[in-house]
C-alpha cells in the first residue's frame, strides 16, 4: 500500500484525496490545510472521513473551537507518507518542498507551481516513463492535461506534427468569489503557456495557441487545429477518441450542447460534486481542412488532473513501469472506461 | 409502504425520485418521461437504479436503440402506484391529471401548474392539515416554499403580520440552454406571485414583493422585510432559525458569501448533484428596523421543494395526521437536521 | 465663470469633465491624470477637447512619446481653478487634499473617499444649504445619490419615516477587467452603507438595507420599502416622480424591462457614452403594502452623480443660495427634464 | 444624391440610418418600422431627426397616441428612394422583397436573410465588382464581414490559401432580453456558416471553423489560423493591418484587454452609442506556427457591417466602379482611418 498525504485541501486537494481513497493499492493517510475553510467545515460535517493535519499551528485554537479533530501537524503528516500531493496555492508548494526534502519524501506538485520545482513535468499518458522513480513531479495544468490526452491519442494513431489551439477558458470555479469577470472576454498574450507546455511534454510536436478568458465556471473548451502525419477521416478520429477511457465522444444532437451540459450530466450521474474525470470531444465539431483536422474538446477543470496525478504516484513509486499498465490501473480504480462497456 | 411514481424526470423529477427512494416507508415504483434526455441517459449509464416507464409510445424505438430498458407505459406506472409526483413541464400536468383521475390515483403537482389543477395549494409546514386525504395537491414553487419556511418559523415564534420581499432570482439552472439572460437584470410586474402565493397559504399575513431576474444559476436570494407582532431581537431570530431542520444559519465571515458558496459547500459535503434541501439565512444580514426585521435567505431552487413534496405524500396518504410529526419523518429520512446535532 | 479642474480622468472623471463643459456658467480648465490610460488615449484621439495636466511628472516621457500635449502639472492645474472635482481612486483624494489646502482651493470628492475628508457629506436636493460656501464636500456614492433623489422626492410630498432597501448592485462597469463576479450573487453585511449614508444626509428618516452584488455591468436596481407619514396612492407616487427632472418613470410594457433596457435607450438617444443622468422608476413595480409603499429604481452608476456634483460646485461657490434654484440651473445645462416637456 | 430608405429600425437599422446620414452623396429619406419600440421612442425623444414611415397600418393609432409623427407608409417610403436597406428580422426581408420588386427598387439585405434573397452575396472589399448595378445584394453577417476584412487584407499582401477559425461569439447585444445564455458555453455544429460564407465570397480560399457562444454582449472574438502563400513575419502582418482604415491594431499592454475594452474606448471616444466600425487585431496574439500565422480579432457586432453596407449602396448605384475608390469614399464620410493620421 502506497501511503499518500494531500497538502492543501481546496478545489484540487479535495478531489485528489477522493481519488487516492479510491485506489485500492493506496492509503490516504490524511489531508492538511491551514485554516477552517468551507472545505474543512464540510469534512467535519461529513464526519471526518479523512484525518486532518494542521498546516498552521497558530490556528489550532480555531480548529478546536469548531470541534474539528486535528491528527497532527503538517510535518507529522509528511513523515507518515510515501508521497505528498501538494495542491497548495501557487508558490506555497515551492516553499513546502523544503519540508519534503528534509524527510526525503516524494512529492507531486500541481500545475500552478513553476516547472523548476520538480525533476519532471509530467503527464500520465505522454511521458510516464520520465517520472519513474523520481522524487519530484509537477503535473500539467488542467487545460494542458486534457489537451495532451486528446493530442496523445491521435499521435499514437498517425503521428501529429503541429497544433494550433484556441482556449476558451472558464475564468473561475463554481463558488469562487476572489476572482471573476463580468460581461467581458479577456485575451492573453500568445502563445499560451498550454501550447508551450505541450511542446515541453511532447517535444516532437510544434504547438502554438491563443487563450481567451470567458465569464463562465463549468469547463474550458479548446478548439484544436492539428496537422497529422497521415490523413485521418472523421470516422477514424471518432474511433480513436471513442476507445480512450479518459475521453468521451459526445453529440450535440443528444443534448450535449456545451460545458454546462457536461456538468449537468456528471451531476445526474451521481458523480461526487458533479465531477467528471474525462474530457469530452463534441462529435459534430470534428472537421477536416485539407490534411488538417479541427475539433473542440471540453475540459472539466476541477477534476481533470486527478487521474494523471494518480498515474504520477504510480510513476514515482514505480508501482508500474509501463505507462499503459499504470494508466489502466488508475482507470480501473476511478471507474474510467466503465461507461464504454455498456 | 406507500407506492410512488414520478412523472417527468427532469431537474425536479430526478430529485423527487431520489427523495422518495430515501423514505423508508415509501417505495419508488418507477419514473416516466417522453424522450431520451440527458437525465434518462444518465439513468441508463448508472445501471437503471429506477425502473423507467415510457410516456410517449412513439418514442419506443429511440429508447430501444439506446439500450434503455422500458418497464411499461406511463399508464401502467399510474396503475401500479398510490401517489404520482407530477414534475412535468407547466401545462402537461393538467393534461396528465385526466389519467390520474381515470385510475382514481392521488397526485402532487409542482409549482408550475395552475392552482386550479389541485384541491389544495400545499406547504408541509404551513398548511399540512389541509392536504390530509386529498386527491390532488399542488406544491408551492421553489421560492415560495423556501420563503414560507422562514416566515412560518418566525410566525410560530411571535406571529408575523406583514412581509415585503425582494426576490433576486437565478434565471436558469446549471445546464440550461433553453433560457438565459446575459448581462442584464430583468424586473417583473409587482406584486410577485410568490407574495400572492404566501398569502394563499398563510392568509393571516399580508405580503407584497418585487422580483428581479439575475444572470446566475445557483440559488435565489430573497430579502425579507417582516413586521412581527412582537419585537424580536437579532439573537431571538437567530435562535429561531437555528433550531429549524430545514434552515441553516450561515455566516459571511465563515466564507458563506452568497448562493455560489452554498452550492460549493453542498458539493463538498458529497450531497448528490451538490444539492441542498435547506434554505440558508445569512446571519450578518439580519437587522432590525424599528419593530420590523430584515434578513436575506438563499433558496437552492433545484432541490428545495423535495422535502415539502415528501410531506405532501404523507398528507394525501394520511401517513401522519400531525404536521410536525410528518415533517419530522421526512426530515429523518432525508438526513435533515443531522448537522445540527454536531 | 467658475473655473473648474477635474483630477482623475477615469469613469467618473470623464463624465464630470463633460458635465462641467455643459454648464454655461462654468469653465473647464483641464483634467489631470497620472498615466496614459485608455481614457487619455481617447482624449488624444478626439483632438484634446480638454487640456491635460500631468499628475505624475515621472510619466512625462510616456505622454510625450504618445504625442499627448501636456498643459502643465497637477499643481499648476490646482492653482488655475476655483474648484477641483477629485475623482481619483479611493484614498488618493485624501492625499490630494493637502495640495488643495495648500492653495486654499475648494474641492469636491467622490463617494469613494471617507466622509472625514470633507466638511459636508453632500446631496444637491437633500442638503444643498449645508454645502454653501464650504471648502470641501464629499458627494454621496452612486447608489445613495439615486436613492436619495427618490426618497427626497416622496419626502417633499408627504414626509417619509422609514425605509428598508435592497440594493441589487452591478458589480463592475463595462470595460472593467480588474474586478468582476462570475455566476454568483454576493451578499454584504447589513446594514448597507447606503442606508447609513441616507440617514446621515436625511437624519429625520430611519433607514436600513441589504446589498447583493450581481454579475452585470449596466445599472444598479434598488427596491425600496418606504413608510410615508401619510398614505399615498400609486397614482400620487407616479405623479410625484413624474415631475422630477432627474427621475424618469418608465414602463415594463413599453419595453423598459430592466437596467439593460435603460442603457440601450440612452445609447439610442445619442447620449455620449450611452450615459443617463436620470434614475428610473419602473412603474409596474409600485405597490402598496398597507401604509407602506414599495417600488424599484434603476441607478446608472457611471453618470448618476454628475448632476449632484454640479450642484455641489454651485453650493461651494454660492452661485445659487437656494437649493431648488441651484438644481434647476444644473438641470437646464444638462438638458434634464427636457424630455418631460414633450 | 442617392436616396436611401431604411426598413427595420432595430440594432442594425438605426446604425445604417446614421451611416447613410453621414454620406455626403446620399440622402436618408426615412426609416420604417412596425411598432413603437424603444428605438422609435428614442427617435421621438431626439426630435425626429429622421422621418418615420409606418410599416404596419394597424398600429397607426399607437404611434399617434405617443405623438410620433408618421410621414407615410412603408410602401410610400419605398417609392421615394433609390435603394432600400432592409434590416428587418430574418425572413421578413424576403417577404418585403416583393414590394421592392413591385416598384423596381434596389435593396440590400442584412446577413440574417438567406443568400437566395439576393443576386449577390456581398462584401465591400472582397467582391465589390460583383455588386455593380445589381438590384439585390445580401451583406455578409457581422462576423463574416469583419473576418473577411482581415483575411482580404492579408490576401492582398501575399495570398491566403486556407483558414481555420474559432469564433468566440457574444450571444446577445446590450439590452437584449429575448435571448441570452447564463454561465454556459454553447458549441455549434461545424463547420460554422462564417467559414462557408467566406468561401462563397473568396472562393480561392479554403475555410473551416468552429463557433462557440459565450455569455457576453460586447463584441465577438475570432481566432484565425491562416496559411499564407508566402511566409509573413509578425512585423509584416502588423504593418499590413495597420494601414487598413477599417482595422485597428491594438495592444494588450496599452489596456486593450478584450472586447469590453474596445467598447469602453469607443464610448470614451464619444462615438454615438459607443459604436466602432473598425475590427481590432490584438497585436500580442499574432504568432507564427511554421508558415501558418495565428491571431485574434475583435468584431463589434452592432456596427461592423455599416461601412460595407454603404459600399453596397455605391455598388448597386454604380457610384464608383472601382472597389478601392468606393471603400475610400465610404471611409471618408464615416471618418475611418482618420485616427491613423495622428
Amino acid at each position: 500500500m502506497i501511503k499518500v498525504g494531500v497538502v492543501g485541501y481546496g478545489v484540487i486537494g479535495q478531489r485528489l484525496a477522493d481519488g487516492v481513497a479510491l485506489q485500492k493499492d493506496m492509503e490516504l493517510i490524511g489531508v492538511a490545510d491551514v485554516s477552517p475553510t468551507l472545505a474543512i467545515r464540510a469534512l467535519k460535517e461529513k464526519g471526518m472521513p479523512y484525518a486532518f493535519y494542521n498546516g498552521m499551528p497558530e490556528n489550532t485554537a480555531k480548529f478546536e473551537e469548531l470541534g474539528i479533530p486535528v491528527s497532527g501537524t503538517l510535518e507529522e503528516l509528511v513523515q507518515k507518507v510515501d508521497v505528498i500531493l501538494d495542491a497548495t496555492s501557487a508558490g506555497v508548494g515551492a516553499k513546502n518542498k523544503e519540508l519534503y526534502t528534509k524527510y526525503n519524501k516524494k512529492a507531486i506538485f500541481q500545475g500552478g507551481e513553476k516547472n523548476s520545482v520538480a525533476d519532471v513535468f509530467f503527464h500520465g499518458y505522454a511521458n510516464y516513463e520520465k517520472g519513474l522513480g523520481k522524487q519530484f513531479l509537477k503535473l500539467t495544468s488542467c487545460n494542458t492535461t486534457g489537451l495532451i490526452r486528446a493530442i496523445d491519442c491521435l499521435d499514437r494513431e498517425v503521428g501529429i506534427e503541429k497544433v494550433a489551439i484556441t482556449i476558451i477558458r472558464r475564468v473561475a470555479d463554481p463558488g469562487d468569489y476572489h476572482r471573476g469577470l463580468t460581461n467581458a472576454l479577456q485575451v492573453d498574450k500568445a502563445p499560451s503557456h498550454q501550447a508551450l507546455d505541450l511542446m515541453t511534454i511532447m517535444p516532437h510536436i510544434y504547438a502554438t495557441g491563443i487563450l481567451v478568458h470567458t465569464p463562465v465556471t463549468h469547463g474550458h473548451i479548446i478548439t484544436v487545429v492539428a496537422t497529422p502525419k497521415e490523413e485521418m477521416t472523421k470516422d477514424q478520429i471518432v474511433a480513436a477518441f471513442s476507445k480512450h477511457p479518459r475521453i468521451r465522444v459526445v453529440r450535440l444532437e443528444d443534448g450535449f450542447l456545451g460545458n454546462a451540459s457536461l456538468f449537468r450530466y456528471a451531476r445526474d450521474l451521481g458523480n461526487p460534486r458533479g465531477d467528471m474525470y474525462e474530457i469530452a470531444v463534441f462529435e459534430e465539431t470534428i472537421v477536416n481542412s485539407g490534411k488538417d483536422i479541427m475539433f473542440a474538446i471540453n475540459i472539466p477543470q476541477e477534476s481533470v488532473t486527478i487521474p494523471e496525478t494518480m498515474d504520477g504516484i504510480r510513476a514515482v513509486m514505480e508501482a508500474q513501469t509501463d505507462s499503459l499498465e499504470a494508466v489502466a490501473e488508475t482507470n480501473k480504480h476511478l471507474g474510467l472506461g466503465k461507461w464504454m462497456q455498456k
